[in-house]
């Protein structure tokens, strides 16, 4: 296992994967990727994001939707130029204000972020950023359609936005319990391909009849 | 003139504004970007970009629509840890695959990007990128709104998606002629606030008789 984490840091498509993904917790408390590029035929051991980025690729592929995760956001504090190329010398990650992956599927505008918790329990809220849950709100009240993705108990559920909201707008909890997740949110289960398929999820929540 | 242009390359919201935005040629052949702070009661002079990102920023004030400009993609080549922080070291621009800004008004699915020429007669094509073609491409068929923005002539013109696949897909031209664009595109007038209203055309074309 320690042998398969030997390359880090080099090369994130769109910066993210050190802010999400597959961590492995080194002894000298440094978090490095864990590289699955063994893994192949199987999804096990691969992170959230990319068995979402997958079915998103799949979707576009299939020509079901077009949904995209949003580049992280970077403050650039010093550029370089080298024959004419800009380099970046110095920057710093900066919090998505929106959710991380959105787009269009069957003429409706989709929202929605990908959280994982290790916590068996309860779905610490610490999670989801304030600017975050005005979005989620913000996007239900301009029709669109929010949710989140969680990995919670080896399970992957779907939130909808509006249930998500009505928790916290109707608790001081810092953490949401896992029986409301498990009452609530609707499991997407695994596959081979598409991987993740929560577009199923939501023909039935928000299609459905037509 | 020259004087205005001395604070440059400190953090960009965003690192998109050496890409596109207001420049000055300097005789050493380096572009360097316009401080636009001693201006303050009136547009002129502003970028594209920022007459943009504040007419969204009015629009989700009034709660009209929620439409963002998405952070422009880096490939992070390295990063450091200083003091429990992380600091990128090495990185790189990459291009945008999709169209800059995107969101959701009355529950549909928007997204434009905004170009800017010089050239008087012809609106140079390489100015969109194959997959940006794609992406209008795309967003039309799976029923958003996709579109483009673009000052040229001192105008701010709104050519819808379909009309600019229309013109791409008849020809072998590498510019749109302006009379094309005269023709087809329609005006989006400077404002007060909203500086550049372009929902209020998106309402002729896409929401007429609602």
């Amino acid at each position: 296992m320690f042998l398969l984490a030997t390359k880090h840091y080099i090369l994130y498509p769109y910066c993210s994967i050190i802010t999400k993904g597959d961590y492995m917790q080194y002894p000298n408390n440094i978090k490095k990727i864990r590289n699955h590029t063994s893994i192949s035929h199987s999804n096990r051991g691969m992170s959230l994001e990319n068995l979402i980025n997958m079915t998103n690729d799949y979707y576009i592929k299939k020509d079901i939707a077009l949904i995209h995760k949003k580049p992280t956001p970077i403050g650039v504090v010093e550029v370089n130029y080298s024959n004419h190329k800009k380099l970046i010398k110095k920057a710093y990650f900066k919090e998505q204000s929106t959710l991380d992956y959105n787009g269009v599927y069957r003429g409706k505008y989709i929202e929605f972020d990908a959280k994982e918790t290790l916590n068996k329990t309860a779905f610490p809220l610490a999670n989801v950023h304030e600017h975050q849950i005005e979005q989620i709100d913000g996007v239900i009240k301009h029709g669109g359609i929010a949710f989140l993705i969680i990995k919670m108990n080896t399970f992957y559920y779907l939130l909808k936005g509006e249930d998500f909201l009505n928790f916290i707008q109707n608790t001081k909890r810092k953490s949401i319990p896992y029986s409301y997740i498990q009452d609530n949110a609707i499991i997407i289960k695994e596959n081979y391909q598409p991987a993740l398929n929560y577009l199923k999820i939501i023909d039935e929540i928000y299609f459905k009849g037509e």
